[in-house]
């Protein structure tokens, strides 16, 4: 009855920071691999019939959706290897931080969906979050909350495995070595973390899959 | 050292959910109203830097922002007369609900900002929106997680304040007794326990501040 699945999709950054979560505590799962984003199984559209969306997890029979309460939830059930600071202020930076994080998750993509000046202003807007991440959110630790990889960070981790990519596809990098220092800093420490280089889905297949997408964005602009 | 501050707005459902929590808790604390949009203080911009923002919650000088992580912060630092229920699983589908809210409050507004076809796509999306927590978030105890105001509710609160005089100054309503029953007695339930029914703005003045708004965004939409 304690059984955990986790429904999800390889290139979702959302399903992608449960794995690290259940990964960091050591928790044992069955993954179900949903056909997206056409051919949603009748069972993730029962578990989620609010949203119909990855990921969700499903804990002895109970779903669970929306990534940053899954993320809540893993917390305070494992609560080894912790994802939240113990003390209650440090607790709120974090998460003060993962929602900062997530509420820009979709406009950082704006640089990749759009084109021409539409793009340029996508640009200036991630510069925008990435200098406020860069000022305010990160210290002189190795990650968001200290030395361990925490809920703001496994958010954060999208510029890893789906920004990256993204900047490759577009032919735009926004982090280098001296424009951002400590967001080039904690892309090191994140990414060469073992179990997150244990757990990105493979970059040239992310490359090869954004690519079709790009090219379906511009043909809707195209087309409209 | 251990002093509480808030940082609001009159009218903003977005402090008006910390005051709830912290009357519900019984925690003392001293109220201080910034003149918005145009004069922020230099205290509320120094203690939100991020988003320029109420509320403000300052603790023992330490400042957090965002009202969702700063009911969870109440809710871990003052944990008598809970927010949220002690099982995992039941706080997962509290915050799952209080973040659906959190994330349709400006959709849900647009109704009283625009005009014309637009209103009426609003409109639309609020029916969608009220149906989804009709059928999803409300089951048949009193409040969203049972029998005591939670999080939830503080989220959801705005229906009472701010949804119901917007719907006097447009001329629309959404919720009658027929069409949401539970929707119907959650707002009396609501609206009716004593902290709330003591720590809500004037209906008449919130409703004459709407009407200069609603005003405004006539104006705005006649010269674009």
């Amino acid at each position: 009855m304690d059984e955990v699945k986790l429904f999800g999709f390889w290139a979702s950054p959302f399903s992608r920071r449960v794995i690290w979560a259940l990964k960091l505590k050591g928790v044992e799962y069955e993954y179900i691999e949903e056909n997206l984003p056409y051919n949603k199984s009748d069972l993730l559209l029962q578990y989620n019939p609010v949203h119909k969306k990855i990921p969700v997890l499903v804990h002895g029979g109970k779903p669970i959706a929306e990534s940053l309460v899954i993320l809540e939830y893993i917390d305070e059930v494992w609560p080894h290897n912790p994802l939240l600071p113990k003390d209650a202020y440090e607790r709120s930076v974090a998460r003060f931080w993962a929602k900062f994080i997530e509420e820009k998750t979709q406009p950082m993509w704006e640089f990749f969906r759009k084109f021409g000046e539409e793009q340029q202003k996508a640009i200036e807007n991630n510069y925008e979050i990435l200098r406020t991440i860069e000022e305010h959110g990160l210290g002189d630790k190795k990650f968001f909350g200290g030395d361990q990889i925490g809920i703001a960070d496994l958010v954060f981790g999208m510029i890893i495995h789906m920004l990256a990519p993204m900047e490759e596809v577009v032919g735009y990098k926004f982090i280098k070595d001296d424009s951002f220092p400590r967001l080039h800093a904690w892309v090191k420490h994140f990414s060469e973390h073992p179990v997150i280089k244990d757990n990105v889905p493979d970059y040239t297949k992310v490359v090869d899959f954004l690519k079709i997408i790009r090219e379906f964005y511009r043909n809707s602009q195209q087309n409209s």
